[in-house]
């Protein structure tokens, strides 16, 4: 007997009042009456990469032939990696939808890590103007983060996640089992996010993972569970809380705006995105710090942790202040000219703010590169 | 003064409860305070083609540049042609979005017609997950279709208006002067829209089409309001009644699975769009008649008004039945396998239907070729 947490999103009025279950457990992705409940027509495309292919697909597909009112089952086999969330990629999907005559009825299943999820969720938003899709999410970072709250869409060289849809999935099956075959980098980068939590809204989440990070780190499926769901309510919450990011939801974004920055600036695909953000966030406690809002204790804690989980906590020496804020200038949190940052009060309490001198970045990313 | 008749589009919750107005009118372009009040940040960009930039582009920016709170104007001018609206051109778009730094509270304005319209408003549904925009429809074909509905996207070399998304505009702004510049084929591939409306769902509209297509074709600027107004009127209906096209909007397709085979066998650009949708619904006329649902009568009424508006009443010798067949089957209209037709019960009463034998499809498109 397979041991499942259900958790339940539930959208309101601008997203039309659907909501959609996430399943957490383990040996999920053989659960054929899961899937199927999920898959209201005749036809499924699954949409996975290369180095998810080989581990996962057939485990899948055998699960989807099991069901008896699916007809039709196709794949689509990506390259691997964030250099390939382009609109030229993604095109691929549409050639093969087309290509085989797909129609409105059909659902794509998105088995990969969060560019397979938000490549496969935008193909789904725009596909004749909308089908449906699942979000089987195989890294950590994808279940905790990319597969929840309908984010969707690709990059463009002169920005991250530039082009995009919010378009809710069908159902998230996050299947803990797949989080053995992630190397201990992808691990890593995917506790980046699970720390992020912690320090935006909840400080007992963020003990939790000061006494729990060496299980982690061993794959411990007890705790990996724990690390999952939790995160999984707490951006639930928040998404429910602000479907449209007015308000709350922003604040999911701490260390984004900088880690973007070093994502844009070193190229897709050389620093993995939990990794950008980890070393963004170390940039945000240090400027909340130097605000004077966080304790320089609070500071400590929050980098030390970061460090244990393995993850940068320095950028890179080739981006200098100028062209960092430059970069950070395209991101989506600009309004108006001005930049916004998430930064931190306390570990627990986050702030969206341009409350700060611009002097005061500079110096921190300077603080904050490899060089210093 | 100007004339101006405001139609508004009362969206229901499925579209976040949000409702926009349509004016339609002559010296519209230079209303600058009907623009404004639209136009919520301080950031614009107006995206046209190399048709209608070199008439109406300065007119707008004349009229953008005397508002006090808008401090950025850029323009991005896409060549002119259905075969254009693609992904790659669709990008353009983006580059300059990005390029420039353009934020979330960028207006978009598509200043064009429908190809123009529905590539203006997909990239304001995808440019960071959803930016505002502004219709400004100069052709007759936009002003009363595509324009109003919020259906936004581009073509695949397989198939039209697969890749989009619906997203509704701030206002739609349907200066009726424009239309004086349309080429008469142009002009009358406008008015194979405005008969549909007739024929789907308003019979006194018919009738009053019947009596005054020569003043339509000779651009008297009173019936041309009238003829734009009651399309507007009876798709806003459609559109409000069934904003996610379940029921009645499917309606609106009277005559495009027919065309839409035309367009994407003949090449995108060979045929207007409108010229496509005119020889579709004779199509459907006659499949309706051979059905024994429509009068023989009500056919040679149906075909005389679409030929009078010098529209093309066959389809190209060129596409036999089988290919002919095989164009319609990757269209949106396909549900689990079955072709879904749009047919007329009576002037002013259509149905969707797959409630005919196969063979008559075969003998009616043969029947509408252009060698018999």
């Amino acid at each position: 007997m397979t041991n499942i947490k259900t958790l339940s999103v539930d959208l309101g009025p601008l997203q039309g009042g659907r909501s959609y279950p996430i399943y957490i457990g383990s040996g999920l992705l053989e659960h054929a009456e899961l899937l199927g409940r999920h898959i209201a027509g005749k036809q499924v495309v699954v949409v996975t990469n290369d180095t998810v292919a080989p581990l996962y697909l057939e485990k899948i597909l055998v699960t989807l032939r099991s069901l008896a009112h699916i007809q039709r089952c196709e794949t689509v086999t990506l390259p691997d990696g964030e250099q390939y969330k382009t609109l030229d990629v993604l095109n691929r999907i549409f050639d093969v939808l087309l290509d085989k005559h797909f129609d409105r009825s059909v659902t794509l299943v998105a088995l990969g890590g969060g560019v397979i999820g938000d490549m496969t969720g935008f193909a789904a938003a725009c596909y004749q103007r909308g089908v449906d899709f699942i979000q089987i999410p195989t890294t950590l970072l994808a279940q905790v983060d990319s597969s929840v709250g309908g984010k969707t869409g690709v990059n463009h060289p002169l920005g991250k996640n530039m082009i995009g849809a919010f378009h809710q999935p069908r159902c998230v099956i996050a299947d803990i089992d797949t989080l053995n075959t992630l190397s201990d980098r992808e691990l890593s980068a995917g506790i980046a996010e699970v720390i992020k939590y912690g320090l935006i809204g909840d400080a007992e989440f963020f003990d939790w993972l000061e006494a729990n990070m060496d299980k982690l780190l061993a794959r411990d499926a007890a705790s990996l569970m724990v690390a999952v769901e939790r995160s999984c309510v707490d951006k639930t919450q928040m998404v429910i809380a602000d479907e449209r990011e007015g308000g709350v939801r922003a604040l999911l974004n701490l260390g984004h705006t900088f880690g973007h920055a070093i994502e844009t600036g070193m190229g897709y695909g050389s620093w993995l995105h939990g990794e950008a953000v980890a070393t963004g966030m170390c940039m945000a406690v240090r400027m909340s710090a130097r605000r004077g809002w966080l304790s320089h204790a609070d500071m400590v804690r929050a980098e030390a942790l970061i460090q244990r989980a393995n993850l940068p906590v320095r950028a890179p020496a080739t981006l200098d202040a100028a062209r960092f804020i430059e970069l950070m200038g395209v991101d989506k949190k600009v309004k108006n000219g001005k930049i916004r940052l998430v930064l931190l009060k306390a570990i627990g309490e986050a702030i969206v703010t341009d409350d700060f001198a611009p002097a005061l970045l500079t110096e921190v990313i300077d603080e904050c590169r490899e060089t210093c």
